[in-house]
């Protein structure tokens, strides 16, 4: 017999079967003595004192399932690394559940069950939450927003507006995954079954490198936009020109040739497993050795180059030799990526 | 002419859409300079330390705008006042939007507006955000999220588990403005043009409650499900049974008529501009009169009283001096109050 559990209205009404939801199936799950104490907000020790990162996202994937992931794991890897990218050391998660009216539960399940894996991945406790029901064809299934607070250690200074010119550029692995891994299950395309998301927490990633290279100036995560709109921003931040060397570029074949077929650029696709630093030439080497050494940053290499110039601006240099101008978003538009 | 500019899909994208709208529409008004950085968190200075309250809501109420607030004005408070209950002191928002391809943005400026003014007035810092655009059809107009860091003064601990026998119930002032107003609003009545939300930060008012009886055991909101709801919520995490005077519960004549005429009652309607507060005897006269000093718990009163029982319910004494169960919630189902 098919689990005919659904949401309900009175799921969000405040009421007895609220409480069951986040008895039965939140707490049983994410739980953690911080949560159980269902006050208001969660009420966290750090005696330590010192800088906090603060950060949030809302995520509406579409499908919620896909190859290497799902919205639940997307939610806390995505908003860990929002943290990492300042430098922080994650630590607490809320999260904020939009939920349609007929969502089966066990979907639900499945989406909190991974949210709970994701985050003992990434070292990180869900430590408040809030439910929201809208009737049928308010929302479409679920939308879960994250928001995050990291502990940033001292000495540590990250920002957008750091790049300088003689810099280089990495990037941690292979592009594009996580796009094109939407893209074709939603179009329902058959373009080799590889294809797969890099959702991953890259907390470990950035201890790893803020160790070797204290130096690294800027780091950014390339999610919605993908590396060409994340470099136009810096690049706008930071007053600079930035130089990106196509044939350096990490991207997987089974990436590339959908890229190929669809008329599609990864350097504009999402990635949700993936940074970019942006280093001291003279750290190069030891942040590039850094992250070839940790599982989720194998495939890391050099990219690219800081210059200064009178305008902001990123640009390719093409394997043919030629150069062109890599613009803000210019691809296939691609609502709902995250 | 009407102003005919929307939301676009590509206000969602990454790309350059999404960044005008963050630098021509937010940033204006709810900018400081640490929204103003546009890096992937907030990095927030914490120096001296101590215990932090952090928590979330999401907000889905319609009709967007209502006498009395909008959704922005909600989405401020009622994440101020979950941090207050928490004995916090509100410092840092997070704000996530999804938004439906083709809102119009003049409705979006005007709540931008708002939450900038409903955060002067609870003097928090809105420093980090996330905007998402889904297709037409996959959400109702806008959704808010807000997430909020506080800090909590040495020797405060408040929690629902702490109602004792003997302790008093004290509300802040008349019960059920937000949600009779939403429910009128919605359902197109006229049922006294005075009917107005009671949307407002509590902050400032449970400093001044903390200072007068700092033995004040639990602090709440009562929200979605009202006063009912959040008595039976305490009543469980205490193991005690809550007696309420019916005589004692402040509503104002237009809501008591409402919901008369409608069949409603007032301990479920939602509040979003109320506390209770549960109080050592002892410390009840001081704690009134904190918050009638006020102008927030101006018609604040002493509502009910804490007893040790076999097990947790709430109830009421009604004004023929019967006594019946005040359950969890029964009354008529009102989604998207908040």
């Amino acid at each position: 017999m098919a689990d005919e559990r659904v949401v309900l209205l009175d799921h969000g009404g405040g009421g007895r079967l609220s409480a069951e939801l986040v008895e039965r199936l939140f707490l049983p799950r994410l739980g953690n003595p911080t949560l159980a104490r269902l006050d208001d907000g969660a009420v966290l020790d750090n005696h330590g004192g010192g800088r906090l990162a603060f950060s949030t996202d809302t995520y509406t994937v579409t499908p919620l399932f896909f190859p290497g992931g799902d919205i639940g794991r997307l939610a806390v890897c995505g908003t860990v690394n929002d943290l990492a990218m300042c430098g922080a050391q994650p630590r607490w998660l809320s999260a904020g559940f939009v939920l349609e009216e007929g969502f089966p539960l066990a979907d639900l399940e499945r989406i909190a069950d991974s949210m709970a894996a994701a985050a003992r991945e990434a070292g990180v406790q869900i430590v408040t939450g809030d439910t929201k029901v809208v009737p049928r064809g308010a929302a479409d299934g679920v939308f879960i927003n994250t928001a995050g607070i990291g502990l940033v250690p001292q000495g540590v200074r990250l920002g957008g507006h750091q790049a300088r010119d003689g810099d280089v550029v990495l990037v941690s692995g292979f592009l594009g995954d996580h796009g094109m891994t939407i893209l074709t299950q939603r179009e329902g395309l058959e373009l080799g079954s590889e294809l797969c998301s890099d959702a991953a927490p890259l907390n470990y990633l950035v201890e790893r490198l803020l160790g070797e290279a204290p130096g690294t100036r800027v780091l950014r995560d390339p999610t919605r936009g993908g590396l060409g709109a994340t470099l136009n921003e810096i690049a706008a931040q930071s007053g600079v020109e930035i130089e990106l060397e196509e044939r350096s570029l990490p991207v997987r074949p089974a990436v590339r040739g959908a890229c190929e077929l669809l008329g599609l650029d990864p350097l504009y696709l999402a990635n949700e497993g993936k940074l970019l630093a942006v280093v001291p030439q003279e750290q190069a080497e030891a942040a590039l050795a850094a992250l070839r050494g940790h599982p989720h940053g194998a495939h890391a290499a050099l990219v690219g180059r800081v210059r200064r110039a009178p305008r902001p601006r990123v640009v390719l240099r093409t394997t043919l030799g030629t150069t062109r101008l890599v613009d803000w978003l210019s691809g296939e538009q691609l609502p709902r990526i995250c």
